[in-house]
């Protein structure tokens, strides 16, 4: 085991996303020590029954005495609060991120802590599945996946550094970028992904025609992917749209333009235009593939037992 | 190995649905003998080097010349023409089929060709995958999933439950509907999220402000599923929207109110009908997984390896 990127890492808030973080830090030895702490005492007490940390601690503050690493991994509504709460009892030299979905406004959180001797990094693991808390974390879950920081012009390059090794060791990529631009990469292949997910599976539902033990019978037909991801935490992704509301409303705002044009190239049997879309769309999913962001398996293999 | 359900199958078109037949037809004995015919002479060459069939013929005539089950799996688009055109060498009493993803357009073909001898039951297997070709067809495609079958009352019950029986052997359920709730069902189901699916990976690519490297870097974050969704076949899916144009309009219109919804909700901070709809959607999700019809590993069980 190679030497540990932190001495103790405190992890706020411990559902799918602190908990693997916490299994992945464990596994790699990326830390010396692991301290956490959730709102739920339920959650913190499971946390120590998976084994996942060292300590929990019954307060914020307690559990980030002593951690030269703070990962914030709360719904992304809360963090400028608990980044709040959390400023006076953060140590001097320590690094301070979190993995919350949008970037903008934890970048203002935390400029507004006024902690300039904290390393304050914002962060955002794109990864995760549909399942919630800390039993459905996995250590694996960063394997080859992309980590994206948005630090500061303020920000020491080395506090930077040692926070890209911290996910590299975790098995990641890392990449910076500035995080207005974060918002707006995310509000395209994640949040407006979800919010469409959301929607199709509400207005399938709503259906009066159509009986529900239909829609989950024949859901084979394509229905049952969307469902996956409309299965993902109702809190988190709430949050998620409140505070991403410019980019996801302006690519949204795409999205039902450019679904208007292929509902009148269907009205009209506009068939060259629909073949010319669905022809391109192709060449996307192989560089999803080539970008080792996916499995080339047909049907995610779950057909082929 | 039991007794063949039917004697001799044609299988008119060698794709991934036709292959898949063929395969699965041939492991479960459930016709004697296997005849295909594709109009692209490559393929129907493949067929033969891939073993899928006993024979290939030239002619969609000299295919169904002596076969007592007739498949069509050719896009949605020619069913109509490719059964006119067999419709004077079809043998007194066989059966007529098809795989075609839209139900009421063929019915009525089926009704105009005036063959009061031949038992023509249009009909749908709701599995598949993203790939096309026959090679990408397997023998477990139609394992546990639902095959709908649309007869018309002129049909004798015996061959639709001769029909029923094939498909059966095959490892698929059966359901019989009238072809034009066929359609609606299926619009909710698969034709909807295709047409969102492939919507959504033009909106994201024809962005300027986000490269297409960001959006394949960063897909795991919920685009990637949607992407896999928009490999399927271009001209199949033309076909489907404009062969079942009235249910897809009505249920995309459908799904833009909705979303209109979604997007003020997001505009004025409601976070609690946010939160209701994404509650409500998860319970949808566990009745997919509880039809049989979706498996309830996290991701597809793609990031634990």
């Amino acid at each position: 085991m190679s030497t540990p990127v932190y001495q103790r890492m405190a992890v706020i808030g411990c559902g799918l996303i602190g908990s693997s973080v916490a299994r992945a830090a464990r596994t790699s030895g990326a830390v010396g020590e692991i301290v956490v702490y959730d709102a739920d005492p339920a959650v913190r007490a499971r946390a120590l029954e998976l084994g996942l940390a060292d300590r929990a601690e019954d307060t914020p503050a307690g559990a980030v005495a002593g951690a030269d690493l703070v990962l914030l991994a709360t719904p992304v509504g809360v963090i400028g609060a608990v980044a709040e709460a959390l400023a006076p009892s953060l140590e001097p030299g320590a690094t301070l991120t979190d993995v919350g979905s949008c970037k903008a406004v934890v970048a203002e959180a935390f400029a507004r802590m006024q902690r300039a001797d904290v390393h304050a990094i914002p962060g955002h693991p794109v990864a995760g599945t549909e399942k919630s808390g800390p039993d459905a974390g996995f250590a694996e879950l960063f394997q080859n996946r992309w980590v994206i920081l948005c630090p500061s012009p303020k920000n020491a390059s080395e506090a930077v550094e040692r926070l890209t090794a911290f996910w590299t060791r975790l098995g990641a990529r890392v990449e910076c970028m500035d995080a207005t631009h974060h918002d707006l990469v995310l509000a395209v292949t994640s949040h407006l992904p979800h919010l469409i997910a959301y929607n199709i599976v509400g207005t399938a539902a709503d259906m009066e025609t159509v009986t529900q033990a239909e829609v989950m019978k024949f859901s084979a037909g394509g229905f049952r992917d969307f469902t996956r991801i409309a299965a993902s935490d109702p809190t988190m992704w709430r949050d998620v749209f409140l505070n991403n509301k410019g980019a996801v409303l302006e690519v949204l705002a795409r999205f039902i333009e450019d679904l208007h044009m292929l509902s009148r190239a269907i009205r009209w049997d506009e068939g060259d235009k629909l073949h010319d879309l669905f022809s391109r769309t192709r060449d996307i999913r192989r560089g999803v593939i080539d970008a080792g962001q996916e499995t080339p398996e047909p049907n995610f293999g779950r057909d082929r037992k």
